[in-house]
């Protein structure tokens, strides 16, 4: 089972930080002995995406770029010393690529902290184009009973909250609050922690996310315009605070309450990855409470086998609008604008 | 064996926030049936007993209040239904008490935030008169073979430090920095955390504490003075950043500088009370390095008899200053005027 | 709100081991400062009271004795000291009481295990009586949203199902298998296993425990007649074998089998209290495999107030047949002779 | 930096079970892209060697077989897609090699348990050779401030000690009991624990044992040619029991002991290798105990690089006599005749 792999292929490039996306012709990349060649189908475009191609990213890419930070498809090709894949495989592209597997972090299964590890469409050119060259160890296997466009938010937004919610330490029964719980990631921070039996607290903005959050069954929802003192508006819903705050607004505000609102003894955990932002709170509460305030990134390959898993088993589920490539160059002006919260995913092939 | 129990009692009080401390005579409290009324034969001497007194501390006392956050004695009265003690028996007295034991808190092993708990010296009167009324279940039992004076400080500091570094998460053969490491605090971090079988980079300034943090067993000792770079500085010096760090120093400045020190996946424990003090932290990096910031406050009852214990086996050892309560008026005035860094323990029979 | 508390009351009594249980009225116990009086309004009827009752249980109750292990009714007198309940609250009694709170087991929320803790029905007098006396500390709250007729059954098989899954270490999205699954036991741990986020896989014989545990949620049934291998169809079913096993059936061969169909660091956790029964495992395998056996009993305070909330919440329902006490010395025959597999709770007042 | 690498070399071989093992001239191994060639200086002799040769492992080697568990040396060649080693560096070959990486087990941390992994001296040929080729991912890197020879035992019996200790939950304080505490993996595991900050209770026969536990820092010995009650004995001497046990004798009846004087709650660790042997407990009180047995095997990689850090720091020490490898036929004599318990180390090149 082999396929003919064209020299050129199609990818969405930019030249510099904010120029315009566009769509041509680059080499396909060469493959090494301990690679995995994979015609990508369908990629993501998500937040990050945004954030790099815009300059809004903390650390910033070299540039020319393709963006596109996960992608799903197919195994065409394999290197010589590789025998865990073959052609014809289904293979999906993470966030985060090449951790060396030998280093400390690595060894105690944090890869995605390791210091050779790079993310996908940031350090190296990202999943916009049709064909990925990748280490087989960091090539992600995509269940068969699992539509294959869904497994690309299921790589992105998926494994991010599927992680953050095993770091909150929030267990089966106990309460979890999500903040922009109607936003993409925030959808699936609900959908996941209800899988694992967490009691959801959505907070938002708005009637079309209080029904978005409460269909994908968050069981309260607090609309942040129809309350003026947020903490205790949690607080009383909670019947003293949460057990744990999946913050998905990391603006800085909205952080400080969640240190307020958690229960004590709670976790706050911080799972975007905002530019110049500050996390304040008061010592002597987190001190006297007994609050944890956690950072967590994205999550390791185990995650990402159970997060896929989870789907596969039709207990998540994700509604995806599949546009052409060609479209990118507009969508990204228009997601840029905030004008777009559907979950989009691009085919590579039209 | 039973003792002739007195009216009243010399005490430490004052009657407004700030105001002098005096000695004087006050009665001896009353006993219910589930009491255990103890003699109070030395009593401790810290700068939690400084900031309430002088309206430092968040939360302010009732006034007129004997001050004292802890103290050790011997049982002399129980109630009708006290079976637990009998006369004679060593007690300690913690600086929280009136854990409810029946709240979701105390049934999940968190005494210390039970939301009827209160704060020696702050919501009752402290250990600085001669006779406590204690509930049973909170007396903390003193093994023989260790010197009655030299628990105060345990049951003071040493819980606070043992407590901290067991939710530092820091395993043995790892590495925890402890910032203000020679305050006395700070020292009582260090023996445990080696007792503990971490090791321990010390971060103070001046070449007295140097000396002092390298006699109790801390491997590395980073002089603030002496370095431009502290973060540099500690990251080099522990080969990418201590695994925890115990923050004694928790100026807003200092907690920060631990944030970015602390290594990749690391967990940053506060575990002092400072007033009207904001912790700050740069959201993206707390989130891409997998940061923690934990607060931890006292201890509970079981890491008491813990703390304790390794001080009756000879592992933490501390010296101690005995001096009568009638000096308390001028130490507290020199105290917070920062002129006494050594251990004081108060005896409250001279 | 008081009640007029008579000074005899209905109670079920055996004389001696396996003698036949007689409905007689004995004294309503009195009440000391710390205790509260619960009326009790339905009792529970399970395997441990026959096994107790009828002399297979490893210790005996002196006699006589009132059986019982577990019931709910209302308070109806507190005594002096008692603040936490007054009369009208709703109370259940567990199968664990009078715990000391201040001993190492009860300070590390080990409550089930302190020396000073009796077993209903056994140490003291049980649950067959219409009046119960019980330390303020011991009762468990029933929430109002619960039929309280089906809180019977979650203080007795729920706590001990609910903390036998906690101790199993089996997280979400992973594999537990449940043997003896169709039992009443078996029936409420897929019903927690599932409210937790696990995939439980049943084992137990008969196509009626098919469709019982299939309604349940368990996603695979394994039946032990209609397989010649268990362990390689345990196996199969489930990619490798599950993360963890709840051995219901804790005859030796059952044991011995969950060892090895365990998967590879699987945790196998024994919860019932069979008399005169060896567990064997194979050394090298067990070492090799990293296979743990860990025994679990009952489950603390705090697991009793989360097992309830969950079916207060209706995550967790039981069917209930309510039975007059004077049907007790028949049923205990019936039961003993494995007659009687439906769940019965004792209606004390009829 | 290369060196000049013969086409033979010089090793110890079996040709059948149990057959004179033989020192004879074998090729020297090839090496692929992703392996290291390392030339081993120093090799272990151990209880796992003659287990394996003298047919009482429960797994045969294919023959003839070159044995040898484990070894120390130095890195002379890299495959061309190596860059974690370069020729020069120190390099250590643990008990198992060849973990995938990409496995359940592995990206939990489990290596040692993935499925394509191989036993050094088992599955493949070991370390009694002059040559060793191995995939750089499983390469130790030995501290350069660590006697080489003294990486042998620390690579074998420290893992598996320091592991084991690790999956006790034994926490720093509490009490370590182990068996057979005079036997060289016994005497690591008392050095370990005491590095951990555990109180180690050393059980074992004879005054010699006695001794040797002590002088490692062992606080309590038992002999168990001095009592006729071995469990009332560790019991009285722990106060109730120790926290955990390391089984190192896990003869049947040894193991049951310790299920009987665990400490409540407590946890039986097991971590040698014995063929056709059953452990043997009561369910009733192991259930009714809440006791943990649990099977510990090797170690990870990270384990592996901590054990040797605690070494190379000079907290375990181990004292190693040299020999020659043509001393190997009739060591291996001996040792099994267990004529030798003293630790020594082959050295490969004499």
């Amino acid at each position: 089972m082999s396929e003919n792999v064209p020299i050129l292929q199609k990818a969405a490039v930019y030249s510099k930080i904010a120029d315009p996306i566009e769509i041509c012709d680059i080499p396909v990349p060469e493959l090494s002995s301990t690679d995995v060649l994979v015609k990508i189908l369908y990629s993501g475009l998500g937040k990050i995406d945004m954030d790099i191609w815009a300059g809004n990213f903390p650390i910033e890419p070299e540039v020319p770029r393709v963006g596109g930070h996960c992608g799903v498809g197919v195994v065409v090709q394999v290197g010589a010393d590789v025998s865990h894949f073959k052609p014809g495989d289904r293979a999906g592209i993470k966030l985060i690529n090449d951790a060396c597997l030998c280093c400390e972090f690595c060894k105690r299964g944090s890869e995605a902290h390791c210091e050779s590890a790079t993310t996908t469409g940031l350090g190296i050119n990202g999943t916009w184009q049709q064909y990925f060259v990748i280490k087989y160890s960091e090539v992600v296997r995509i269940p068969e009973s699992l539509q294959i466009q869904k497994a690309v938010p299921i790589l992105s937004d998926g494994v991010t909250a599927y992680r953050a919610l095993k770091e909150s330490n929030v267990k089966p029964g106990q309460i979890i609050a999500i903040t922009s719980a109607g936003s993409p990631l925030g959808r699936m921070g609900i959908q996941y922690a209800k899988a694992m039996g967490m009691r959801v607290i959505a907070i938002d903005s708005g009637n079309a996310n209080s029904q978005i959050c409460k269909d994908l069954g968050a069981t309260i929802y607090i609309d942040t315009n129809e309350t003026t003192d947020l903490v205790q508006s949690v607080i009383n819903a909670t019947d003293g605070g949460p057990n744990g705050v999946l913050c998905i607004d990391t603006t800085g505000d909205s952080i400080e309450l969640a240190t307020m609102y958690v229960r004590t003894r709670g976790m706050v955990v911080l799972l975007t990855l905002p530019k110049d932002t500050q996390l304040t709170a008061d010592v002597f509460w987190t001190v006297f409470r007994g609050v944890t305030i956690k950072g967590s990134f994205y999550g390791n390959r185990q995650d990402g086998d159970e997060a896929l898993d989870f789907a596969a088993r039709g207990i998540i589920d994700v509604q995806v609008e599949t546009l052409p490539m060609e479209f990118l160059p507009k969508l990204c002006d228009q997601m840029s604008n905030a004008e777009i919260t559907r979950r989009i995913v691009i085919d590579n092939w039209k």
